[in-house]
């Protein structure tokens, strides 16, 4: 329709189009699955670090997640199938992990023995890299993703079987391009893939380089910095709306694509033809970015012996597209990732400052556009190893150097502005991040610092009804049990008991009429087993009568006799590298009884209780160190 | 000489250079640091675990491992420099960690930031890393190795610095080859790197590769395990002999090498000549493996184009003299690595199988060549991604497919033997190394089941002649410090104190005349710098009077009163989670107060103290289900 100059019907069916297949994933992901929203890295970090957010790994997700990123990226809206390929990857292995998917009844009997947690973590361990490895081809890069960036635990057998995971999907993916550029599989044409267009494999860099890769760096430090910080605020915005309901968050995925398409449509109109392969048929430099896909733009940057094809104009207006795009793009319910979308944006700005330096360096501007996509990458991801990695196995061992000093300025200088753009969405997301390093004014605080709220317990032997009543008014997911007299002979911390345990016990009614410790009867009627399910009783299917409500529980057997337990006088630091290395969900406090959980070490939650010591002598210290350390 | 057929004469200078060398890495391994010799990984890895094992990272140690090894390798001896370089690596690292060194007077001031033992182990872990980046120019495979075989402990953060090590050394060596080949180093040459003689990046392989590729993993897994085998054997004979004293170690590796040069000098004539380059020198296929740097023969033995060159009997011949020659090279009193031997021995088996298999393969024996180098590596080393990245790296990323499926198969098969070759060595030496896991039999004792010994503690106010007396009669580092009554109500676990603070105080007669808390004095003497000094005092170096015998200490203001802390009733498996992953030196049990040390968890002191546990059904459902793991 372009070269019969039907261009009026020609936007009609581009930007209809494109409105259709964004409608479609926006209306999957609002009804079938929320929780497939966005790029599902952050959630799958969470989810690694111990906060399980609800319905991220259900097949429903799953399924909503593949169709609907197809659907986003097809649908020209600047978003990336890195994120959504990790999510699906963790999901597939979560999936793995629990049996199955119950509700569908798909359901494999032998994946039981994969039914525990330390299994199932390391599965979606496994996943995420696994989704790496797919997007990029990079097997060691996938590794290195999963083990710098997604995993919270590490165990040396892990290494293995993510590398034996990365490596299977590098193979299987290696042998479907085969087939694909045999002309074999249609439509699909050659894949997705960034490949650099490599033939020498010897790139020369001298002492000249120094400087502009420097400079890259610094570039990308600060603009990393600044999109974290557009993405922020605008996905404030877009919260705002879309809290308002469905039919907001719908409408407003459809203007995004409205505007996307619009935009995409007419600025090729702005840049003026070249000399080569212009008429007869508009074809344009401009062009050639943005009617393709982001892959193949990618592609077409980091491209060497094209030095002369891209005019200044359309590589500034290429840039700042991509830059303002993708944020406005990320926030809207529809599957979306950020990796390719940044790799572009860095790409483009490194094209261009390759192209202003020109002949002063031996670099050519392909070169310059995959230091440019690093530098971009260091500074809003941080993730340097593994983007190195990656990056070197995109460009097939090329330029280790000069990536590695973009990636360590751009790092530095972004981190001493805020955290990586994962965790800005993490924490955006209420998601509880326990952090592997205490902060300095942790060594300040005790343990008993930083209790708040009434403390619920129970006796070694209690009523009914009080269980009943604690169960329904908190959230609690662990209790401390106490002994007190008569039952012994001082106050004595027996144990810790959990809600999934209490409600097994309300549930099967194992009640004692009197307050007298009689263990036979209870073991006659719970056997083990009824304690492996997951999540079976909430307390409000409970049907208890007056006369149960009366009688008494029995709690030791069904205790846990040798809970991790610190002192209160202990360093609140010390308690968290406790709670973080072993891998806690409650820490039990003595000899005043306490429960420590996740939360009590969140350091909002630790400044609100302390507010002197946000501008503490410590934080500062801290800060000239951090800068220092993190240098190396 | 061997072209002028004066045979003789060139047996003699061979012989004597190699004997020459030899005996000087020999006398100084001997006489200046024992702890030089051998490879130096399995001392590493002990030390990332915990074990400080004496002398290991001196200025003498640095010194003797780089001399020694640069004679032990020249001298013709089967040994290798990877293991050595890893050690050195790890030597630098720890002597920049604790400022230089004192002892000779190289220390840097701003060095003290890293005096703490979490930069420290940081440091060794780094140092290790550029030890393999060094010997391979591998540097995403040097950071994996320090992952997956060294480290004991991992942080995110490490990633990074590891990365940034490993690829600067990666630098510095491409420079320094690139200098050399341009001919600017002289008799250096052209260094000893392995690279593998690529042309076309375009392996193909078809299904039928499969049944030799699975057949090499099954001979490397097996010939790997018997490797460990025999060699933990010969280590046994020559710990006997090295016994005896200096004089007899250094007459065994005398004799070592002596035997080396007539069966390296003596094997050539077993070789017929071959049709091409062998008149009038003598020069034949076997010599050009024998006669060379180990490094050279692996080039050769890697080189595709050259399926003709090499006779079955030479093959043999070089395959029997690498297994065994270096199963005796290993043992002796000079630095000594294991890389390189195994790599050349599964190198020589693995032409042997291309050989035999021939055309029936599209693989050139070349490749046959590091698949077989792969398996050996894999049945002694178990270190399955890093030697896969080792060699990917090395061999500029061909053959992911078949390199991982000989690993896998490699690695399980001797997996069902016994431990690798590293753990052997370690084991042998008697380190107490701590497995991430726990054994299954653990979970049947509890924390009060493993206590041997009687318990030595002290009193919040104890008196001097006390301390004095249980220092010089234990060698314990920490003792639980109790207050009883008329100080406290009841018995009480005030906490944990260390020998090196006892000797602190003692040394400071830091001590009262009455057993009456009054802790003003205490802190007016002392200072906390003072605690900061490390070994700083042997019971044996403090002088007290009979009247100071006669004082008291009052410990509470020196002891750590908030230690880690776990009920006698935990299961030993939960107790060593904490102990393993927290990194603990001592634990303290309650309520009947007793304390925990590495050595209450190794299996060795566990099985000795309930033997009825080896052959418990535990033990058998373990072996069962680690066999089906592992293959994952």
């Amino acid at each position: 329709m372009m070269l019969q100059r039907r261009f009026g019907m020609a936007f009609l069916v581009f930007s209809l189009s494109n409105f259709g297949l964004t409608l479609f994933a926006a209306l999957i992901t609002a009804l079938v699955s929320p929780a497939a929203a966005g790029s599902g890295i952050p959630e799958v970090k969470a989810y690694l670090n111990g906060v399980d957010a609800p319905g991220i790994f259900t097949l429903r997700t799953l399924f909503v997640k593949t169709i609907g990123s197809v659907c986003a990226v097809s649908s020209s809206l600047l978003v990336g199938k890195t994120g959504p390929l990790v999510h699906t990857g963790a999901c597939i292995a979560s999936l793995l992990g629990q049996g199955g998917s119950k509700r569908y009844g798909l359901t494999w009997k032998w994946l039981r023995y994969f039914k525990n947690d330390r299994d199932r973590l390391d599965l979606v361990t496994c996943g995420s890299a696994a989704g790496i490895a797919a997007a990029f081809c990079a097997p060691v890069g996938g590794l290195l993703f999963a083990l710098e960036e997604m995993a919270s635990w590490w165990r040396s057998a892990l290494v293995w079987r993510a590398f034996f995971t990365t490596a299977v999907v590098a193979i299987v993916l290696r042998a479907l391009i085969d087939v694909c550029l045999s002309g074999k599989c249609g439509l699909f044409g050659k894949g997705g893939l960034i490949m650099y267009d490599v033939t020498s494999s010897n790139v020369a860099y001298h002492i000249v380089d120094v400087p502009p890769v420097l400079l890259l760096g610094m570039i990308g430090g600060l603009l990393g910095s600044l999109y974290n910080f557009f993405l922020e605020k605008v996905l404030r915005i877009y919260n705002l709306i879309n809290e308002k309901g469905i039919a907001y968050k719908i409408v407003l995925a459809c203007w995004i694509s409205i505007f996307t398409s619009c935009l995409l449509f007419g600025l090729p109109w702005l840049a003026s033809c070249r000399k080569f392969q212009c008429p007869p048929g508009h074809y344009n430099d401009l062009a050639s970015l943005i009617f393709n896909t982001n892959d193949d733009a990618i592609k077409n940057l980091f491209s060497k012996g094209t030095d002369d094809e891209f005019q200044y104009s359309s590589i500034i207006i290429f840039f700042v597209t991509c830059y303002f795009l993708s944020i406005l793009s990320y926030g809207i319910v529809a599957p979306a990732g950020l990796f390719v979308p940044v790799i572009v944006t860095g790409a483009s700005y490194g094209r261009l400052v390759g192209m202003l330096i020109g002949s002063h360096s031996n670099l050519n501007h392909g070169l310059f556009a995959v230091l440019g996509a690093a530098s971009f990458l260091g500074g809003s991801m941080r993730m340097t190893v593994s983007l190195c990695v990656i990056l070197l196995e995109l460009t097939n061992n090329l330029l280790l150097l000069p990536l590695m000093m973009v990636l360590l300025i751009s790092k530095t200088l972004a981190d001493a502005f805020k955290g990586n753009i994962y965790d800005l969405i993490m924490k955006a997301k209420g998601f509880p991040y326990l952090e592997t390093h205490a902060e300095p004014y942790m060594r300040q605080l005790t343990v008993g610092d930083v209790v708040s709220g009434p403390l619920q317990l129970f006796h070694g032997i209690e009523k009914v009804a009080n269980v009943v009543h604690v169960s329904r008014t908190t959230r609690h997911n662990g209790f401390p049990v106490i002994d007190e007299p008569p039952h012994s002979e001082s106050p004595f911390l027996y144990g810790l008991i959990l809600r999934a345990h209490l409600m097994e016990l309300l549930k099967k009614k194992a009640f004692l009429s009197d307050p007298v410790p009689t263990d036979i009867d209870a073991f006659e009627q719970i056997s083990a087993e009824d304690f492996m399910k997951r999540g079976s009783g909430m307390i409000e299917d409970i049907d208890l009568t007056e006369e149960e409500m009366e009688m008494f529980l029995d709690l030791h057997p069904f205790t846990n006799a040798s809970p991790y337990t610190v002192v209160e006088t202990m360093s609140l630091a010390k308690a968290l590298i406790l709670f973080r290395e072993v891998g806690l969900r409650h820490l039990l406090r003595s000899p005043v009884v306490g429960i420590l959980t996740r939360h009590d070490f969140m350091p909002e939650h630790v400044l609100a209780l302390h507010p002197t010591l946000i501008r503490s002598r410590w934080k500062r210290l801290r800060l000239q160190f951090a800068r220092l350390l993190k240098l190396f």
